[in-house]
C-alpha cells in the first residue's frame, strides 16, 4: 500500500506544479508513466505497438505526457504485469487481458474469446455492444481500467509433430496452449501445457510437448518449430483475434486531465490500427517462407472442429455457472458475435470468397 | 485565387499571435477549420464520422484546435469538396475520394476499388503498402493532402426490380451507381445512371431506374427502395469497402504545428474505428428489418460475378493505359490484394466459415 499512496502523491504533485503557470499550462501538465508490457522486444509487432502508442501520445501532447515503455521482465514479468500497475510498480501496462482470466474469467472475453468473433466484430462489440463497459466494470474490482490498443487478427492454429486426422488423434497430445483454451483441450483428452516462449522448440524436438499454438507466421516463424512439427494447423479457433490493452490504475487515469485521457484515447485507436495492419502486411510473406521451410499447412479436420466447439461449450457453461461476472460478459459477447455473422455472411464473407476463388484461379 | 490567399494569411495571423504568449502556448495556437463534408446529415454513421473527428480534435487540443463541420450542400455540394478546398472555401474536407477520379482515376483506388480488398487490406495497403503515400502523391498535384478517416466496410450489391438469373439480365438494365462503376457496368451492357439520393426511390417505382447501388442496409433502408426494387443483391463487388478520408490544403497541413498534424492524425484513425464499428453494429439488425419489409435477398449469380469480374479487368486496363498514375497505384493496390488474400484464406475466411456455418445449424 505504501508504494501505491507513493506513486499516487508523486502524480498530485507534477500536476500541482503548474498553479502558478499560465491557464493554458494548467492543463498541460508534465507527465510521465511507466509502462509494463507483456510483451518481449523480440515480438517486433506486439511490442512495436507500445513503441506506436508511446510516440503517438509524446506527439500529440508535444512532449508533455509521457509513456516510458519498459518490455516484459524489467519493470514485471510477462504474467505479473496486472500486479505490478495494481501494487503501483507500474503506471500502466500493455497486455493481453486474458493472462489474468485465473483471477477474472470473465478477462477472456477481452482478448478474442474462443469461438467468439473476428477482429472487427471485436472491435464493434468493444465500441458498439458495451464491450468496452463490461470489460471496465470487471477492472474496477481491481481498482483498474483498459483501453483496447491493437489486435493481430485470427492466429493459427498450432504446430504439431504428427498429422491430426481426427478427433481421437488429440487424445493425450501435450499441447502447449495458454490460459482458457487448456480447458477445451482437456475435454478432448489433451494435456495442455504452460510453456514459455523459449522452451518451446526444445520441447517439441525432444518430444515432451506434441503440439504448440503461438501466435501467427510473422512471430512463429521466428520459434523456429518448422523442423520438429512440420504440421501447421489453421484456422487458430482458440484466438480468432487476440486484442491487446492498455491497462492503467483507475485512480491514475481519473487524475489525467482530460486532454490527456483524450489523447491516450486516440493513440490507443491509432497504435491498435497500426498493429492490425503489420500484422496483415507481414503476415503473407511469412507464411509463403514458412511453407517453403516445410510447414505442412492442414485445416483442422471438421471433427476436430466440432470437438473443439463442444468442449468451449462446455468451458463456457461450467465457467459461467460459477461465476456470475463470465456468464453476463460471455452472455453479450456470443450475442453480439451471432448478430455480426448474421450480416459477414452477406456481404463481407461472399465477397473474401469470391476473390480467394480468382485468386486460385491465378 | 483572393479567397484562397485570405484564408492562407488568416490561419498565418492565428498562428502568429501566439509569439508574445509563453513557450508552452507557442506551440498550441488557437485554430479554426472549416470543414465542408461530401455528407448530408441523413446518413448518420459517415457524417457521424466528421461529429466524432471533430470532437476528437477538441478534446485532444483541450479546446485549441477546431474543425467547424458543415454537412453536404452548406459550404459545397458532395462532389464540389475537392474544388471547395483547393479554391479555399474550406480547409479541408470529409469525403470519399473516388467521386473525382473524373479529376484523378487513380483516386479509385484511396476508396476502395471494385473487386478490391476488403477494409482491412485496405487499412494495411494504406499503412504498410505505400497505399497513403501514393494516394498523397496524386494529390499532391493538386496541392492536397489526404489521412483514411473511416470506412463503411463491404457494401451491398443493390436493389433490383426483377430478379438477375444471368449477366444476360443486367443487359439494358438503367442501374443508378457512382462512378468507376459505371464503366464496367457499361460492358456489361447496362446503362449507368449518376442520380442523387433524393431521385432514386421515385426513379425505381417509376422505372426509369431498373435498379440502383447505394450503400449497406442502414443507409439503404432510409431511401425505402424495398417496395419499388424488392430483390436485394449482394455482395458489393463494386464496393468491398469504401474508405472515407480527411482531405485538407497541403498548405495548410504544412501550417499545422506538429502536435496538431499529430493529433489529426490519431483522431482519424479513432473516428475511422468509430464508422467501422457503427456500421458493423447496426447492419445486422437493419438487415433484419429489411426482411420483413419484404426485401429478397439474393446472391449474385456466378456469370454475373464473373461478368462483372472481366469488365473490371477491362475498365482498369483501359484507364491504366491512358494514365501512368492510375496504372502506377493500381499495380500497387492489386499486387497487395493478392497477397492479402493468400493469408485470409488460411486464417480469418476458415475461422468466419466455420462460425457462419454453425449460426446455420443453430
Amino acid at each position: 500500500m505504501k508504494r501505491r499512496q507513493f506513486v499516487t502523491t508523486a502524480g498530485l504533485a507534477a500536476a500541482g506544479a503548474g498553479i502558478a503557470m499560465p491557464a493554458i499550462a494548467q492543463s498541460a501538465p508534465q507527465i510521465t508513466w511507466r509502462l509494463a508490457s507483456s510483451f518481449s522486444t523480440s515480438l517486433e509487432t506486439l511490442w512495436g505497438g507500445a513503441l506506436a502508442l508511446a510516440e503517438a501520445v509524446r506527439q500529440q501532447s508535444d512532449g508533455r505526457f509521457i509513456l516510458e515503455v519498459h518490455p516484459a521482465g524489467v519493470i514485471a514479468g510477462a504474467l505479473d504485469v496486472f500486479d505490478a500497475v495494481r501494487d503501483g510498480r507500474a503506471d500502466c501496462a500493455q497486455t493481453a487481458l486474458h493472462y489474468f482470466w485465473g483471477k477474472e474469467p470473465a478477462l477472456v472475453f477481452a482478448t478474442g474469446a474462443p469461438f467468439g468473433m473476428n477482429a472487427r466484430g471485436q472491435n464493434a462489440f468493444f465500441r458498439q455492444g458495451g464491450g468496452n463497459d463490461l470489460i471496465n466494470e470487471v477492472l474496477a474490482d481491481h481498482q483498474l481500467m483498459a483501453l483496447p490498443a491493437g489486435n493481430t487478427g485470427c492466429q493459427m492454429g498450432g504446430w504439431f509433430r504428427n498429422e491430426i486426422k481426427s478427433a481421437a488423434d488429440v487424445r493425450g497430445l501435450k499441447f502447449r496452449v495458454s490460459g482458457f483454451a487448456g480447458k477445451i483441450l482437456q475435454s478432448l483428452g489433451a494435456e495442455p501445457a504452460a510453456m514459455g516462449r523459449g522452451q518451446i522448440a526444445a520441447a517439441l524436438a525432444e518430444g515432451t510437448l506434441d503440439a504448440a499454438s503461438w501466435i501467427s507466421p510473422l512471430d512463429d516463424e521466428r520459434l523456429g518449430l518448422v523442423k520438429a512439427a512440420p504440421y501447421y494447423y489453421y484456422p487458430g479457433f482458440f484466438q480468432p483475434n487476440m486484442a491487446v490493452h492498455l491497462m492503467a490504475g483507475a485512480d491514475k487515469w481519473n487524475q489525467l486531465p482530460p486532454a490527456y485521457q483524450a489523447i491516450l484515447r486516440s493513440a490507443c485507436d491509432s497504435a491498435g490500427a497500426d498493429m492490425q495492419s503489420r500484422y496483415d502486411a507481414a503476415n503473407p510473406a511469412a507464411l509463403r517462407r514458412l511453407a517453403e521451410a516445410g510447414a505442412k499447412l492442414r485445416a483442422y479436420p471438421g471433427d476436430v472442429a466440432d470437438a473443439l466447439w463442444q468442449g468451449a461449450e462446455k468451458a463456457y457453461r461450467e465457467t459461467a455457472a460459477a461465476d456470475a461476472k463470465f456468464k453476463r460478459v460471455h452472455d453479450a459477447h456470443m450475442d453480439f458475435r451471432n448478430d455480426q455473422y448474421l450480416w459477414w455472411q452477406v456481404a463481407e464473407y461472399p465477397h473474401d470468397n469470391y476473390l480467394i476463388r480468382q485468386r486460385a484461379r491465378g
